[in-house]
């Protein structure tokens, strides 16, 4: 094995938490994990799932975790019984996470899908581990105070959403004067060639057909939507403390340019690379060494071109609400995010139409304004449970 | 004026020498200058032409040089008389221009094309001052010889070439053991859709429209034959330290990237710009801070595709002699670039054939072999006039 391929030559394991293991991002971090050498490299402190207790408990076992959590309290029994005989710790319930997070380890991959991700990621923060981020909501819905607990506990943010990555990979933060804008890249989902009346008529079922990421329904049906990159934006302005007018989205159906970065003198740069998230993942867990993982390599010559047009915020206007949000500050991120996830779901059940989502979103922004810039985490869960509750009315008198 | 305009806020004017003033790298040097705030933020040691005496008198004047200095001796009453009552020192011929190379300066500007730019770098760097490089014989014909110049002055080594440059704007020097490879895009010249019966029958006049930039007779011919992408690859190998069969060529006819490095994670990390030398001359000048440039910003929806093949060998064997002489090592880029001079004319002068400059080169490559490595600069001028009589005497033959 070359050297390279093991990230810590001549150093202890780095310790690490994985929350959210049992998801898609924690399933390739534990595989990112295993061909960087796995216990010689890494040991694991806690893993933490929800509902699949049997895939926590294999992977607790494989990984030699010292702790597994599942988030959902009524399953601490079959969780404490499928580890029997293994000494692993068993735990269970929001608390329990949050406890989990306030371990000192080095470096927290926080892959938890959604606000449940939130309490947990602040106090790893707090705490001081690195942060490798996969949470969305720690940063479109809490965006200040998350920096505010990065602070406090001095660790490293580093994003492991492949667009975010890619401008982390580019972004020179020595001159940050001479950052214009960042170009994030967006395969335009299925509907990319829809007009408007075509775009009101489309069902769950042909939003979940994603071209090049193979995801789960609900985010893909924010991608077809442009949600996720409306949340994207969100996000990239706080992680690279930005104006709203620096972050610029182009469609690239390819996938291939993660995203980029435009600078005073006129270079762009990019981060390319084929659709495998194991990239970001190993790039986030040994920063600021690069690892050498079995990913497919780019051929430029079979990938022939790359194409990029303009996003046209008619047919997809979170990318407008996104600047609302942005330059409204505020709430403005919890509000969308929580307004979204409710229509959303309506949309999946068949209750409301693809354009009717945004209609909403924007609509309960209206309705509830940007509100104080959030400083503890209870005013986030406010602003989130009344943007839900206000998405919840307008879907409801849409039906009558 | 924004902060990061000026590249010297709060410290002294960088002193600076432009060799080959009078050429597209010197005049665009200049300009870049001004934009960066001209004296204020430059002040001007040397400044060297050829034959267009009225230009180097001007530009002297213009930016103030201390010494001005003309290669032809022949010329050096002109360039006294077109200086007077300025108090610019003037000097002409290849030892005046090896001496003003030696002045004390942070940075100098090696514009000189050919062989005759050779020595004056060559001092500049044993003298120690960053060298922005715009000459290809300096890393072509002279690889291990200039970097040991480097080393001995100590100076920082700054590509202007404008692959180069991209590749060092996203190439990690603290981790080399993680660059797989670099890729150097080519535009492909105007003979990429060309049969190799079409492309024995090319003239000089057709070779000579190239697509994207706007360059004199001999660099559009080598850019249509991939001379000149031979010898970036070679250059290439010497300036990042890389291993033959870690330098790939992909061609992109757009030009926008302008060149790429691919890393042990999978990620390929790119720099892209319009076709405009600026941005590469004020990243030198100024690395490692960025400069606030003019230069037309990319526009991607407006770019809508860039595209990508693989270059074909058969029809552009340049690319195979350039393998041969970075496997070969010795002398072999000297003979290749030094024999190329020969055929190329040969060519423009239409005594033989598009295809026949390389097989003139592989000829003179066979018959000579790699010899020695230089550990000197007369062995080099030696090698170079050896093949360029070769190539000579081979045109002879088939002319017969």
């Amino acid at each position: 094995m070359s050297i390279g391929t093991h990230v810590n030559i001549n150093t202890a394991p780095r310790s690490i938490s994985i929350f959210g293991s049992t998801g898609s991002i924690g399933c390739n971090t534990l595989d990112v994990i295993d061909h960087l050498g796995g216990r010689d490299a890494f040991s694991i402190a806690a893993i933490s799932g929800r509902g699949n207790i049997d895939l926590l408990a294999k992977q607790a076992r494989d990984c030699e975790a010292a702790l597994a959590v599942t988030a959902d309290d009524s399953r601490y029994r079959d969780l404490k019984d499928a580890l029997s005989g293994s000494g692993i710790e068993a735990a269970a319930g929001p608390s329990a996470l949050v406890e989990a997070a306030e371990r000192d380890v080095d470096c927290v991959m926080a892959g938890i899908v959604g606000m449940a991700g939130l309490a947990p990621t602040l106090a790893a923060a707090r705490r001081g581990a690195d942060i490798a981020l996969a949470n969305k909501e720690c940063l479109v819905s809490a965006g200040s105070l998350f920096h505010r607990e990065m602070d406090t506990g001095g660790g490293r943010l580093l994003p492991v959403d492949s667009e975010h990555n890619a401008i982390q990979q580019v972004f020179d933060s020595n001159q940050r004067d001479s950052v214009e804008r960042i170009i994030l890249t967006a395969s335009g989902g299925p509907f990319r060639g829809l007009s408007l009346d075509e775009m009101r008529q489309v069902t769950p079922a042909r939003a979940a057909a994603h071209p090049n990421w193979d995801m789960g329904l609900k985010i893909s049906i924010d991608s077809a939507s442009m949600f996720n990159k409306a949340l994207e934006m969100i996000e990239a302005m706080h992680l690279f403390a930005l104006r709203p007018e620096q972050i610029e989205v182009i469609i690239h159906p390819q996938s291939i340019i993660h995203s980029m970065v435009g600078y005073s003198d006129g270079s762009v740069l990019a981060q390319l690379g084929t659709p495998d998230m194991r990239t970001a993942i190993g790039y986030a867990l040994t920063y600021p060494r690069r690892p050498h993982l079995p990913v497919e390599r780019l051929n430029f010559a079979e990938l022939a071109r790359l194409d990029f047009e303009a996003p046209d915020e008619t047919r997809f206007p979170p990318l407008r609400l996104a600047r609302l949000a942005m330059e409204g500050g505020g709430q403005l991120g919890a509000i969308l995010n929580g307004a979204k996830e409710v229509v959303l779901e309506a949309f999946i059940e068949e209750r409301i139409g693809f354009l009717e989502m945004a209609e909403i979103v924007e609509t309960v922004m209206d309705r509830m304004g940007p509100g104080e810039t959030p400083t503890d985490i209870q005013s986030i869960y406010d602003a989130d449970r009344d943007a839900r509750r206000h998405a919840g009315e307008q879907i409801a008198a849409r039906a009558r």
